[in-house]
């Protein structure tokens, strides 16, 4: 298995992203083709005893930076490390793809060389979202790739979310949700009222209307909306536990009695935030494109990279791309 | 000041209710109309001693239950606590309305019996969301009167929530964002693209895109979104704050260390509760309607209700109705 990864993609890279890809070959036994500039990786490399590991690295002279547009980026980089590890899936060179870098770029990057999958109307990009249910997270798709959609789309994205979550997480007839803004049959915005009677009669595990709350309440392990809901979705969760934990910071240092405790509790507290750590996941697929490819949060720590090239691996093994083609035959 | 109170709103009406107004009356000298079947609420009313408050007991024989179709149920029935106590603001012997009932029920009744104000498209519902403004939160609107939106409502809720915050909030200048998904200029569903150079352009304080961390994060003071998305951004700050309380609870009495650790923080636990806890505002305006109209949640408590009350006499004194007539002419 030859993972390609994008050594210049992430708010730290390209330290990080060696680090983790380097941790990854040799915990998972993965063969690595970092893709870069020569300059910038091999002395991030060459800080590593990488003696025997599987991991090369291939020039790429260009970089699509975090700011840029994507589309007209990709257009005009064509020795980018992006497009250049794309075009290593696309001829069969790598298996999966793996960058920590801009994500309007990866999908512009995939739908230019890569492709779409026949019959598919558009990629969604997805995540896990860390919600009560029996595995400890669900899967949310899209969280931005499409602003505005139809609901063709969605439902679209409800099969291949579904694939995703049966062959990857292991989840064996995931229930499937449309998140709208109210659980009864019948609301919600045009979009969704039109879009569920579609999911009902789909032959999937629908079980209806997702509230915000049901989010990461675990109605469902398939959480289907469109790309602009779902990034506010995963954007406000982080605000709002972020807001909780300096609230939680600022009482817990108050006085000293809440200090000890704090102190006390302080193991499980970072339970806590590694439970609900997106670093323990690393990546969010890129469904519908032809090959696997998987986008990792800019802010990724070497942690975070390694277990995003693992998804990675893990979405070629389980067959993701090629589940997607035969549903759509 | 008189303030109508629907009796039976609310999950747990019409003791709680009978409670909250009964604080209201005696804590901050308003003068409550009690609107409800009587056989219910006397009893309630007698369980308390209300000698020489300002409190009385108007009698509507009907109730909109919480599951009701909204539109419906004001249509068919006509002497209903909403409908009644409505009429009794349209008529000027109410100066506001509170109730924790069917906000969809209110927001009907509000339209059949106070109606739009002259040039407002569409009333919209706001409310106080936790955010790391100066003042602890900001205003949201819509969150739920209209799943679909035009640009114009959006600027007519930029207009309106402006107002609220900087007559009710005591907010200067408020500051306007507009939810999508990105902070870059131009980023947006279509409805955002729309809709943001229209805020640019209108005199208002408009400080751009807001993502969903910047809800919370503080960024701005009133913020504007469709009813869909307003809806689902505040069921899933409730979801995420939920699902974060419970997974520190589970870690935290996993030790006996830890749970000591919690003994000594739990005054903390509950500062952080209270600060972030939607009880302390007490309701949401409908705004854009002949009237001044609090919603409260269907779950409140009698405090809850109080401050709901007190939030209806605080609209009331800062005009806030005649400022939005104002505004539009």
């Amino acid at each position: 298995m030859k993972i390609v990864v994008d050594a210049m993609g992430g708010d730290h890279a390209p330290a990080v992203v060696v680090d983790g890809a380097i941790q990854a070959a040799r915990d998972l036994g993965l063969e690595i083709i970092l893709v870069g500039q020569r300059e910038a990786v091999q002395p991030e490399l060459d800080k590593f005893d990488t003696a025997g590991l599987p991991i090369s690295l291939h020039h790429a002279s260009q970089v699509i930076d975090m700011d840029e547009h994507p589309a007209a980026a990709v257009k005009a980089k064509k020795d980018s490390s992006m497009v250049v590890a794309m075009d290593l899936v696309k001829r069969g060179e790598a298996d999966a793809f793996f960058t920590a870098g801009n994500s309007g770029g990866a999908l512009a990057a995939a739908l230019f060389r890569l492709g779409r999958i026949r019959g598919i109307k558009r990629p969604a990009i997805s995540t896990i979202f860390p919600s009560q249910t029996k595995q400890g997270y669900c899967f949310l798709l899209d969280i931005g790739a499409n602003a505005d959609c139809k609901p063709e789309y969605l439902v679209q994205f409800a099969h291949m979310g579904s694939i995703y979550a049966e062959r990857v997480l292991g989840v064996s007839n995931p229930r499937v949700a449309i998140v709208s803004n109210g659980e009864e049959e019948g609301k919600g915005n045009q979009l969704v009222q039109e879009t569920a009677p579609i999911l009902k009669a789909s032959g999937l595990n629908f079980v209806g209307n997702a509230e915000g709350r049901h989010v990461p309440g675990g109605l469902a392990d398939v959480v289907v909306t469109d790309g602009f809901t779902g990034n506010v979705i995963i954007k406000l969760a982080e605000g709002v536990s972020r807001l909780l934990m300096d609230v939680l910071k600022e009482e817990l240092t108050s006085t000293s009695v809440s200090k000890l405790g704090a102190l006390l509790a302080k193991s499980s507290f970072d339970k806590v935030k590694s439970r609900l750590d997106y670093r323990e996941y690393g990546g969010a697929p890129l469904l519908g494109v032809d090959g696997a490819v998987i986008i990792g949060h800019g802010r990724s720590d070497a942690r975070a990279i390694r277990n995003g090239i693992r998804m990675a691996a893990q979405t070629v093994e389980n067959g993701v791309v090629e589940a997607i083609v035969q549903g759509m035959t």
